[in-house]
């Protein structure tokens, strides 16, 4: 089976799951933490080399003050439940708005393993594509090389993104990393998140060529 | 009804197309060229403002030979048809090498108004989503501000991309203007193109949320 290195994953759909549960909007986070962990272990057990989870993005922040702080403190859990397992966590976002999280600020200066390592994981927190990408004009002092790299540049190129909650778009996610992924749609909600969702992506990603444009 | 603005075209299944015809791969590419005048048609007809085909990349010209000409003389072809119909066109692309059609540098100047005019119609002709990104170092004069816009800034954000051939990936299409783009999939290889096809997409693209993130 070909199995993908590196696996994007768009937990989406976590305030509609509590609408649709008579929760309120914001409480609908909380209980996609769980999934993210349920989906770290399989990932591991499959020998998958790197998981980037979308948290949040900057677009995002713009929701009320209540889902935002929901969403921000789930991520923060989430992150923090990782650090007990194996693997090597990576924190990209952008860090000068005062409403990023100042738990996750040391995964932000480089990549820290945990455990015996292995996995890498990357959490997308405050994280922008405009920012990603350094869509702004720049004062550029005289004879000086300015470095246009991505601000994820450690990222690697993304094989397969999966994407919960049935929207059919990548919503800002990487779009450097994704150019040439394989783009998977499950129709449930992120917090119903099933192992089957996983390995039935696995499969039909199995049957997809790679051309990368060749 | 909720209609895209702006809507993206991945033309493929050429290749595909062509063997399961009994043809060679080179040889599919000349029945996808009035399928994209029928396409632009049926946008004409619905009032769409503007529509972005995805011609060929500076990776696709990695291909043989033989099918590199077939598919610059197809693009070729396709531009030079709207020229006879009411819109405005425009190319953008990576207009340095050598393998970039003469025919088509007027039109990367500015955007050719044809006709009547009307209708943005935007043409990738050896376009790159790097070149396009500028993901280079660039040395930079004193006191100079650098404008690093996107090469295609003069290209809108897209509301909807539609793609042919059953692939579920961008393949390097406009990674920023597509950020928050609806993405549906045609199974159907490009040369069969139907405008039952185009008619799917609007009615599910008219059921999609639009958030932008929010």
């Amino acid at each position: 089976m070909r199995a993908p290195k590196h696996i994007g994953i768009i937990p989406d759909g976590n305030r509609r799951w509590a609408l649709s549960n008579n929760l309120s909007k914001e409480e609908g986070y909380e209980h996609g933490i769980n999934p993210g962990l349920q989906l770290f272990k399989l990932c591991q057990k499959e020998n998958i080399e790197e998981i980037t989870f979308y948290g949040y993005t900057v677009d995002n922040t713009k929701r009320p003050t209540i889902q935002k702080e929901a969403f921000i403190k789930a991520c923060v859990e989430s992150v923090m439940l990782l650090t007990k397992e194996d693997c090597e966590i990576l924190v990209v976002g952008d860090t000068s708005p005062h409403t990023f999280p100042l738990e996750l600020l040391p995964f932000t200066k480089e990549r820290v393993k945990f455990g015996k390592g292995g996995i890498k994981v990357n959490f997308l927190i405050h994280y922008g594509w405009a920012w990603d990408l350094n869509l702004r004009k720049e004062f550029c002092p005289f004879g000086k090389h300015i470095d246009t790299r991505l601000k994820s540049h450690e990222i690697s190129r993304i094989d397969l993104i999966i994407r919960w909650g049935g929207r059919r778009r990548l919503s800002g996610f990487l779009p450097v990393q994704s150019v040439y992924s394989d783009f998977y749609v499950v129709d449930n909600m992120w917090p119903d998140f099933k192992d089957q969702d996983f390995y039935d992506a696995l499969k039909w990603y199995d049957k997809q060529d790679v051309t990368l444009g060749g």
